[in-house]
């Protein structure tokens, strides 16, 4: 059964080495949508610095793609005129290659800012990976796409005769506003280009745009959902944006277990807020603590850095009154000293953080990484 | 000659070993002004989970204070009711055994969160540390402050016939907002409240204020300012706030140089800013970043963590006019590749980052440290 992005019907996908990376290993993947429908809807970084591939898609994005390219090794950001022309010259080559128009193509590119893509290479190898785009493509396509993770990233949700596939791929700069570098979503139910864009919207609020491994906004986010409608089967927007959103959901856990360098994946859950942004500000602002993410790394249920943390928003609450609990244990009661901090056990992977407000009725989960040694290492080192 | 605190005539301190900390270090200090001034003013930070202590001396520093006890080994914060008791006692100690009103004893502490004082052993303590008080007790007040700072600091500035003297202790948790755990100035300048206080705000603001070693805001951030008036010497309120901000960048300096793991201390400047607030969001935003930190680490001038950090940003500017330099060095230029960057060396502990943002005539320098795998094992071993 074929996988990921291809798990849908309507779709081709390949995964090829353009000779981008250093490593030698594959860089550049292709997704072409063979129809009936090209309904698309995306959504992109909301940092103002944004790469080339960045600009062009937005602009070309506008309902309706055939195809997309994606390239690691290489973010074409912060590159200027000259990149920008790069990006649209990837989207003609792509066109050319499949078939249809240059704005018809998305572009996605990921690897270090501020370096121009070689090219004469990508000349070559986008004719060559449109060449393998296959039915079974999917996985080969999710390798393409990896950086420094460490294993590829896809998932599938299957309805009745239809089914919502996806790819993802990041492992670091995952920041508030949008968690992941790249991820392509594909279906091949019957839906109109504006469901599709508020079934993405919808699903992406609650997934990706809660997931903060460093707080590190990238210039290349992008999230794109194409709908090819071979299925026949005509689906209903809530039924769509559930099935979006677990698709989102599993990709989004499966980024933050492989963030670079983490050794825990914390979920910070709020509760008892007075609204839904006031529990996002409060776990944001926990998932955001060096402090407190260095003491997840240590084992250590260290409640005073997430009090310090919340106190720093304007969030309403009583600092007299918060309970904090890790793992289950309330480590912390009514803004003081609880359950003895000796009982919680910090040493699986998985950390639960619940921090009650006694302010309201609203509650929300911000999931974040620790912060280890490896982290640094991977990002002290990742461009020389 | 005396140092730190006791530089300025009319001034007392000690640093004693009351036995909070486990290691056995000193850890209480007192200062005493001896007036005939009681002169003084204060600055908290902002973090609205605050201390029993901080919640203590905001209530009685109304102008006016006559000593000053300071504990390591325990922040007294997170503790409830009975940790304001134990706040409360101490300054009642201290004003029995130095003579004046509990109202007139400022309390800080500084050490683990939400963990209650042995307050048996300070009863004993404290009386200790009063008996001990000296005219040259500068450098041990400075000394029985330190948590994990590994140097003690001391600043004097000197002026014809005054002088302003200081003291901190900080090397974690120093933050936006304000920067510094604890600090005590003291100056023997006849000056009056009002203009004590306006001084020390106008200096913290372009000191403590700019200073964010890790972006975490302390529950306990205190910096006190008295004066004594023991010179007979009154003092302009400008010269007053050029001496209390060099005293108060010196010890800046000092503490990001003695940050918790650190390997670099980064200045990073922003121009060309459309106005101050700007300048300083950007230069937040960017010293704030853990990518850009570890590539500081990494000795790697990359600059696209640095347009990917003041892209997140509000601030007025176009992507595609930013400059910025590391060393002189201009790896960015309008957005986009600049000079190469291996031409950048950042072996030195000192970097200098500049930002031109070419929207206006405003700069502002925020500080920073370097993100470690010896910050990591600090925070992640702190409390264990």
């Amino acid at each position: 059964m074929s996988s990921g992005i291809t798990a849908p019907a309507g779709f081709a996908a390949s995964g090829g080495t353009a000779g981008l990376k250093a490593s030698g290993r594959p860089d550049l993947a292709l997704v072409h949508n063979l129809g009936p429908s090209s309904a698309a809807a995306a959504v992109f970084t909301r940092n103002r610095v944004q790469a080339a591939p960045v600009r062009w898609s937005r602009e070309v994005c506008d309902g309706s793609l055939r195809a997309v390219v994606l390239n690691s090794g290489g973010a074409n950001a912060c590159t200027g005129q000259p990149g920008h022309a790069d990006a649209v010259e990837m989207a003609e080559l792509t066109g050319a290659a499949v078939g249809c128009a240059p704005t018809e193509v998305a572009v996605c590119s990921t690897g270090l800012i501020g370096v121009r893509l070689p090219m004469d290479k990508l000349r070559t190898a986008i004719p060559t990976a449109a060449g393998a785009l296959s039915p079974d493509g999917g996985a080969d396509a999710a390798t393409a796409i990896m950086t420094t993770d460490t294993v590829a990233k896809q998932a599938v949700w299957r309805g009745e005769g239809w089914s919502v596939g996806g790819m993802a791929k990041g492992a670091g700069m995952l920041a508030p506003g949008l968690a992941t570098m790249l991820v392509v979503l594909t279906t091949d139910a019957v839906v109109d280009a504006d469901s599709l864009q508020r079934s993405l919207s919808a699903a992406t609020r609650v997934t990706f745009d809660r997931l903060d491994s460093d707080g590190c906004m990238s210039t290349n986010d992008t999230v794109l959902l194409l709908a090819s409608g071979a299925s026949g089967v005509p689906v209903a927007l809530d039924d769509l944006t559930a099935a979006v959103t677990a698709v989102c959901h599993d990709l989004g856990q499966q980024l933050l277990s492989d963030a670079e360098g983490a050794a825990h994946d914390i979920a910070v859950e709020v509760v008892g807020a007075a609204s839904e942004a006031d529990a996002l500000t409060v776990g944001r602002a926990i998932t955001s603590s060096n402090l407190f993410k260095c003491a997840i790394f240590g084992r250590d249920p260290n409640w005073g850095r997430a009090l310090a943390a919340l106190g720093t928003t304007d969030a309403a609450f009583d600092p007299d009154e918060i309970d904090v609990s890790f793992n289950q244990v309330m480590v912390c009661r009514a803004g003081g000293i609880g359950e003895d901090r000796s009982l919680v056990d910090l040493s699986e992977r998985a950390v639960h953080v619940l921090v009650d407000l006694h302010a309201g009725e609203h509650t929300a989960t911000v999931w974040t990484n620790d912060l280890t040694y490896d982290y640094v290492k991977e990002n002290a080192e990742y461009s020389t």
